[in-house]
């Protein structure tokens, strides 16, 4: 068996995220259905991890294994010939026999971008989220900051989140700003079931100050998620990069 | 009576074109729609010209009139709070009575976006054509050149164009590029139905050499469409802006 692995962007708005489903349209799905069209052979395709519904990337990282050795270049420009065009392999290689797209990442990077203007350009409402209410960039700045470090993030994901430990190290964590844009980046080891989008809620709340800047440093100690604010909404994260 | 002037952007992928039409989705149909909801007036709105189904804008311009004289700050905000997001208001002000979108219009500049690489990024696959074969920029730049002056443009519009007289002054026509990018940038005192469409596919012609780059001079002197290229997909063309 040869193994390829492939740089992905995908648009998400149209998809129920990542993982296959029965009777859904996802991105995983997809590309299985590409493949099996291009090679004939039904294969599984294993990502850096799963992307909500409406999440974009435009780093993903994903494996699969073909019976033959075929040509890296010729496979890459058939599959994205009969993949929606919201979805294209950016970059298709051969791989050694080991590597696994989940099992070795070692590091990923998020972003979510704010416009807190008072129109947002139409060409952007799919992958920014327009915030009305004022926000405190230096505020949030600040509270952003406390989450680096290694620590428990049950404060910070939903009560679907199934993994034994969720103790991960965010190595980066800041906002930028540049005009009436925001543009929260997260880089970590490793992330929970909506851990970003509950960071970047509570984030907001702080930018109205609704609540404290001191507040994700408390919902971390008390690992309770009834402490941190709503989940943001899905349109406006990216999965940026993953590291190997 | 008192007349508003609007500046417009618009996603078009979702709409059958600028101007209202019964049980499509259209550009003027939501602006009426929207001020109908906030205004309780039936009005009419009245853009710079039409655009085509798929077409986008982000320099439209319009007018409509209210009886009552309406803070105008307010009154965006209120119509992009009920407009779809693909379609914002970025500016709106109170005008001279006698102002008119459409006469009034002394110039108007569209572009063309064309990706000539092997892959297109999902995000801009909503605005740019992905044109696979290799196009010679330097024949393209050229041709585009010939088609600047006064000239009876008949060649290069659809047999659905019923204005009177055909004759348009193209003050601009150039491409750019930047990378795998190429821009095609024309500006002028007006343009027929399909026109600037017919122009960008006779160019994409030239720059396969399927065609002579002399031919857009020779499709004007003879006047007869059947003698220029098909019309170019219009989800890549943009109203760039209406000058007064």
């Amino acid at each position: 068996m040869k193994k390829y692995r492939m740089l992905l962007h995908y648009k998400g708005t149209d998809y129920a995220g990542w993982q296959k489903q029965p009777n859904q349209k996802t991105v995983q799905g997809e590309l299985e259905q590409a493949i099996n069209k291009i090679c004939g052979k039904r294969c599984s395709v294993i990502g850096s991890g799963r992307t909500d519904a409406g999440v974009h990337a435009r780093g993903q990282v994903a494996h699969f294994m073909l019976g033959e050795n075929r040509e890296t270049k010729p496979l890459q420009i058939s599959l994205n010939a009969v993949l929606p065009s919201d979805i294209r392999i950016m970059n298709l290689r051969r791989t050694r026999a080991l590597f696994h797209a989940q099992r070795d990442a070692s590091r990923k990077r998020y972003a979510y971008r704010i416009y807190n203007g008072s129109v947002l350009s139409p060409f952007l409402s799919d992958y920014v989220l327009h915030y009305r209410a004022k926000l405190d960039w230096d505020r949030m700045r600040k509270a952003s900051q406390t989450l680096v470090g290694r620590h428990d993030f049950s404060g910070f994901t939903s009560s679907r989140c199934r993994v034994s430990s969720k103790v991960r190290t965010v190595i980066r964590s800041e906002i930028l700003r540049s005009g009436y844009f925001l543009w929260y980046r997260i880089e970590g080891d490793g992330f929970l079931h909506h851990m970003v989008r509950n960071i970047v809620g509570t984030l907001l709340e702080i930018g109205i100050c609704k609540r404290d800047s001191q507040d994700p440093h408390k919902i971390i100690r008390n690992r309770d998620r009834r402490l941190a604010g709503p989940t943001a909404p899905a349109h406006a994260l990216c999965l940026d990069r993953v590291w190997y």
